[in-house]
């Protein structure tokens, strides 16, 4: 039975602030690279891990999120993607590439990972897609886009974190639906990113607005249809004046509130009554029933080159 | 041409705290009792008027609200029920009574009031009822619980402001439909009305309590499905911790806001993600084609007592 080493990078303990590498610990175990008979488990490893930026709710004591929180002492867990070693399990077999919650280790003793899809070999999509454009961010963006901001042609779409992993898809999807799109990022070279390569209408570097208010009047003349809203706090505050009659506020992620135990308040929320805004939170985990839907949409898409569905993790 | 005295509430100017009654003027002027000829206008005498809370949004300056704000100089503006004098439009004759928006004066030239109906005499129903429980807060009530909450049999339901006009109809029509309902209000008096007579089936003074937070978590040990928010600002950031998975939130009024030109902010938004909350803003005028249906089960449930809903202008 072969015993290799393991390198895991541990969690160290919880925080209530932003993650510094020091509350992690990397560490070099043994694995025995089998799956014990009769565990239905499968061993793995992990070809690709994903850093998300939910995983710093899961290092907040008694996170109150949709996962449990991580276990001090443990492996960090996190979306993968990875080759089957061993298997006891029918549907399994070595070899067999699949997608699903994993450890940040090199070999993981798998049993029914959350989201666990096999994934086909396909030439024209590099294995590391299935983390990004086709993976969990890119699902976010979907359902959070189609289902929760339920669209139409020609309705103005605001994006925050617009060049991370799932408001750069979001953009994309509203752009190949007939919406306008402006996204607002952290850095000239993001706001580059979005104008001339991800083909937004317009973008703008929030850090060197001095009136978010005014940027958002600038950009949004008549006001904003949809926003898909990605940080919270000051960008969600001023959005809400700035939104149209009808409007819909996707909620996913309000990562700026994730570093924060007393984040600065929302003062803006008459404007739900007069313009009959709906805001809706989801988690894609929700819709996981129409996954083959949002492969074949995404995939078809990225293969014509139609849009740019690409970006993340090429 | 018979011209007789007019007492009119006239409102004197925008304000940005809670409405004196030195915020408005009593003055007696003259009117003409006849719609002028080719005006397709009707001359009202009216009969009930009502003074509801969004009244105080339209005394401040641009209140970005769905109606515009009043006039400085002008008469307040509000529901009534008002008796036909004289009318120069085939649909209205002298003696119809109608309901609708219109001025608080002894008599109105109308012409295509918001939300005007021709009410149909009924011994069993006194006719300031059409301006309550079958008026717009009742309508208000229905809409809101039936069409934004979703409500579900055994459902857990906490409506604030429970014993306001709007609040006590949608306790009642919780409990009609198979739901756990509590109300919070802010005097004993209330809240024994709530327990006792319009079966509820708890109820708090909001004043009373010291920990908001801890006064949920006591009724509702299973975390909440619905909020029915009529008040905004601290019960909503409370309820918004103790709401269950998929729980959705009507957002109908934020009372404690309309007095304060900033607001005390909100600060719990973030459970929106985990729990996958669907907050709403709504007007009942958005849902007019409803205004039958809701009618007839209002009426009808009244008729036979099933429920007590009759508390307003009884």
């Amino acid at each position: 039975m072969e015993v290799v080493e393991n390198k895991q990078v541990i969690f160290k303990g919880y925080i209530e602030r932003a993650p510094k590498e020091t509350d992690m610990e990397l560490k070099v175990n043994k694995i025995q690279l089998k799956a014990p008979k009769g565990s239905t488990a499968f061993l793995v490893k992990n070809l690709y891990l994903s850093c998300d930026p939910y995983m710093r709710a899961l290092m907040r004591q008694g996170s109150g999120g949709h996962h449990p929180p991580y276990v001090p002492g443990q492996v960090i867990q996190g979306f993968g993607v990875s080759k089957v070693v061993d298997s006891d399990n029918p549907n399994f077999k070595p070899g067999d590439i699949i997608s699903g919650f994993t450890g940040w280790e090199e070999y993981s003793l798998l049993k029914n990972p959350e989201q666990l899809s096999k994934i086909q070999p396909d030439d024209q999509i590099p294995l590391s897609y299935h983390l990004g454009l086709l993976g969990m961010p890119g699902f976010t963006a979907y359902v959070g886009f189609y289902e929760v901001c339920t669209p139409k042609k020609g309705e103005y779409v605001f994006v925050s974190a617009a060049a991370g992993a799932v408001g750069q898809l979001v953009g994309q999807l509203a752009k190949l639906h007939g919406c306008y799109v402006v996204g607002s990022a952290g850095s000239t070279q993001k706001v580059d990113l979005l104008k001339n390569k991800l083909g937004f209408d317009e973008a703008f570097n929030y850090k060197e607005e001095l009136d978010l208010d005014a940027a958002l009047k600038r950009c949004f003349p008549q006001g904003i249809d949809i926003y898909f809203d990605n940080v919270g706090g000051e960008t969600l505050d001023t959005a809400l004046i700035n939104m149209r009659v009808h409007g819909r506020v996707a909620v996913c992620g309000m990562v700026s509130l994730h570093t924060y135990g007393d984040p600065q308040g929302i003062h803006n929320l008459f404007n739900l009554i007069p313009k009959r805004i709906t805001m809706k939170g989801f988690l894609q985990s929700d819709y996981l029933h129409l996954y083959p839907q949002f492969l074949e949409h995404v995939i078809s898409n990225y293969k014509q080159g139609k849009d740019r569905l690409h970006r993340r993790h090429e």
